[in-house]
Formats: C-alpha cells, sequence, structure tokens
C-alpha cells in the first residue's frame, strides 16, 4: 500500500472515500500511520492517566464540585479554553505546597498499559510526547514514570509568589489557548522534521489536532465522549489494542 | 504651633513662605510632621538596609556588571519604571533557590540605627511600613528582624514556575510602577485614616511621594543622592538623628 500524504483524522464506516477533496479514512488507515509513526502525541488527562488532572487538583484544594460545575457550564457554552482554564484556577487558587502534596498523597494513576506501549514505542525508535492542556507539574511527573524527556511535555505552567501562594500561569503557553494541541504538533512537525505525527486521547480538543496530526486515535479506556467516538476513523478501548496493532510489523 | 493640614515635601533655607500657593517647608515643620506622625514609611534598598537589593540579586546571579549597566542607562533616559523593572528581571531571571540561597548566605544588611528607630516608633504606637521597589521576599525578611508586620509591607512580587525557575513579577502592584509609592501612601490614608504620613527614604521615586505624604525626609546615611538632598527640607545622614528628633516630645 502506497502512503497517500494527507491526514487520517476523519471517520469512515467503509474505506477511503474522496469527495470533493474530503478525505474519509478508514481503521486500517489510522492503524498503518500508526504503525509506520515517526512520533506520537499522547494527551494526558483520560488518556495516559485514569483522572482528570485540574478535577483533582481542585477536590484536593477543597473546591471540586466549584469547579466541576465550572467545566459543566463552560462546556455547554462559547466560554473560550483560556477562559475556563483562567476562571478555575481563580478558584483553586492552589498553592506550591498544595500540589507538592498531590503528588504525594495521590499521585496520578497511570492507565493499565501506558506503560509498555510506551516503552515498546520507544524501543522502535518511536518519539513520544505528551500534550496537555492541564498542568506541567504534574505531567512531569507523569513523564518521569514512563521515561519520556522532559522537553517532550508540552503543557501548562503554573506560576507561585516566593512564600508559595499561587501567582497565575503562563499564559504564553499554546496549550493555554483554544487549538494549542495542533499549535504544538505542527512546532513539532517543524522543529523535528516529522512527516506522521499521531495523536492518541480522550477528549475533543486531541481530535481537533488532526490536522495538523497525520492520524488520530480515539481512546475511551477511561471515558468515553460520543462525539469524540463518533468523529474518530479508529476508537481504542484499551492500550492493548495499540500495542497489537504494533507487533503487525 | 498651629499646623497647616499641607504637605510639607518642599524646601526653604529659611522658613515657610507662601507665593502663589506654593508652600516652602522648612525643616523645622518636617520635624515637627515627623513628631507627631500617625505613620512613617520606610524606603528599603540604601535605606532601611544598606544596599539595593536587586543589585544584591544581580551580583549574586553573575550578571551584576549587565544590571548595573542597565540601571545606569535607564537612569538618564526616559525608561519607565516598569520597563526597567522588567527588563532588569529578565537578565537576572533568578530562580527561587538562587533567591534562597542570597537570603541565607547574604541577608541584607540593616542600616544602623533603624532596629532602633523602629522600636522607638512602636513603643509611641507610630505604625510604620515598609514601601519598596524591591523584591517583596527579600523586603520580609527585613521586616521579621524589625517586627513590622507583613501586612504592613508593600513591594514587587517575584514569580517562580513549580519548578523554581523565574516566571516574572506581579505586574499589578502599584509599587512596580512610577509614583507606586505615592500610590500605597493614598491607599494607607484611606485605609487607615491617616492625616499625617511621613515618607523617609534616599531616592527621587521616595521624594516624589510627598504628597501624598505629608513630609518627606531624605535619607543619606548609605548613598548621598545629590537632586535628592537638595530638592527635600529635611535631610539627614544617619537615624541616630531621627530618633533624638523623637525624644524632644
Ligand atoms: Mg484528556
Ligand atoms: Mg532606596
Amino acid at each position: 500500500m502506497i502512503l497517500i500524504p494527507v491526514t487520517r483524522c476523519r471517520p469512515s464506516h467503509a474505506r477511503v472515500r474522496r469527495r470533493a477533496g474530503f478525505t474519509m479514512t478508514t481503521a486500517a488507515d489510522a492503524q498503518e500511520l500508526f504503525r509506520r509513526a515517526q512520533a506520537v502525541c499522547f494527551d494526558v488527562d483520560s488518556t495516559v492517566i485514569r483522572e482528570e488532572g485540574i478535577d483533582e487538583l481542585a477536590k484536593f484544594c477543597g473546591v471540586g464540585d466549584a469547579v466541576t460545575e465550572m467545566t459543566r457550564s463552560a462546556m455547554g457554552g462559547s466560554v473560550s479554553f483560556h477562559t475556563a482554564l483562567s476562571e478555575r484556577l481563580s478558584i483553586i487558587k492552589c498553592s506550591r505546597e498544595q500540589v507538592n502534596k498531590l503528588l504525594t498523597d495521590h499521585p496520578p494513576q497511570l492507565t493499565p498499559g501506558i506503560r509498555e506501549l510506551v516503552e515498546r514505542l520507544h524501543q522502535r525508535s518511536v518519539k513520544v510526547f505528551l500534550i496537555s492542556g492541564g498542568f506541567r507539574c504534574i505531567v512531569e511527573h507523569v513523564a518521569s514514570q514512563l521515561h519520556i524527556p522532559l522537553h517532550h511535555v508540552y503543557a501548562n505552567r503554573l506560576k507561585f509568589y516566593f512564600n508559595g501562594e499561587y501567582a497565575g500561569f503562563d499564559e504564553s503557553q499554546p496549550t493555554a489557548r483554544s487549538g494549542g494541541k495542533g499549535t504544538v504538533i505542527r512546532m513539532l512537525k517543524e522543529q523535528y522534521g516529522f512527516e506522521n505525527v499521531v495523536m492518541v486521547g480522550d477528549g475533543a480538543t486531541d481530535l481537533e489536532a488532526c490536522p495538523p496530526a497525520s492520524a488520530f486515535i480515539g481512546f475511551g479506556g477511561n471515558v468515553v465522549r460520543q462525539q469524540v467516538k463518533e468523529k474518530c476513523s479508529w476508537y481504542v478501548t484499551s492500550f492493548g489494542e495499540l500495542l497489537k496493532e504494533l507487533e503487525k510489523i
């Protein structure tokens, strides 16, 4: 099979169809792109880890309900990613000490199979990146466990005053904005010369990163987002399925 | 003598003269206002402490010369306080760890006599405030030594990422802008209902805070700024002089 240099993000219930420049891809296309990927980018919350980092942080800081409520209303409305993040953080106002304690007392739980999958990708010299709308201090913790170098981590950076009080977040990070994951992938393609980058994630912001990602794999192992499931060409519910796919070549 | 409710910041080589609404004050006026002050606000760098905090930090971070050069060129030009601060910090980029180590290895040196002066003011129930264009993390250290409550400290706040890297400063603090010390004094007068607030400092930004300060006392115990010396009505070179003044009533 000859690879056609187009992105394979959209679903097909049959096979590749091209109509008016619109390319429908099959699961088989996405699978082939995944097997041949130069880089695989994983979303973190509800993908690489079982939970949503910001919800855990909110719960830990005693404002879980308020933040859950805000997440719900933000999802329905027209609030930008940046505003939603900013508003939730202004309720959480986590101190450096609280983040430290969260990491010690309730470290993020890796999703079963991710350790083996990343190890296998590394063995095959595939670059692995974590791209998260969550917080770098939490995602770095996850990266270390998976032996992913810290410069392969793209996430939002919390700021603290000298006394540890919450002081905002780095608003200039691409991951702080809508479409940020796509921005990161575009950057990676330029920086490393990747032609085939696959994105794996559970959410709408992950799906939207394809294109520029060559393919998107929907992950439903922790939570199933119906819209994502319907719109993606390949949907899996365990990392075992991805590992199995890699055994094919 | 009846106190006239005007500010006493400008010099006179003779006595109080009033011309076209412009009030010239004598050292005697400033002294009386000082003896009757409800609150005394001290500048910190080169006043309460011997050195300039930002220069010490720059030296400690190995960029002393570059920052001194920048300070010199900023002083001559039309660079705003905010820009000058921001640019110097973007060279220093001190980590949380470096600030910590500076405080441990080279704690700020109190100017002789300040401890006794603040103690005496506190005994007289005069409120003492520190208003600094320097950094809160350093000024709080000074405040503790002088038993000044931390909510009486107004200074700029450095920000750090979770890993301790420099992450900017709180741009919303009044002390981050030109005229900021005056803004703080206006706030204090409103908040506490003070009518007589005296400002003590070595620099032009201290002199400019009067008004709203009722009187300004120039301090030349660490460094003499000729312009400040010439423009103020009462100039001292040791805190002993202020202490002695308080003994008069
Ligand atoms: Mg997710
Ligand atoms: Mg000064």
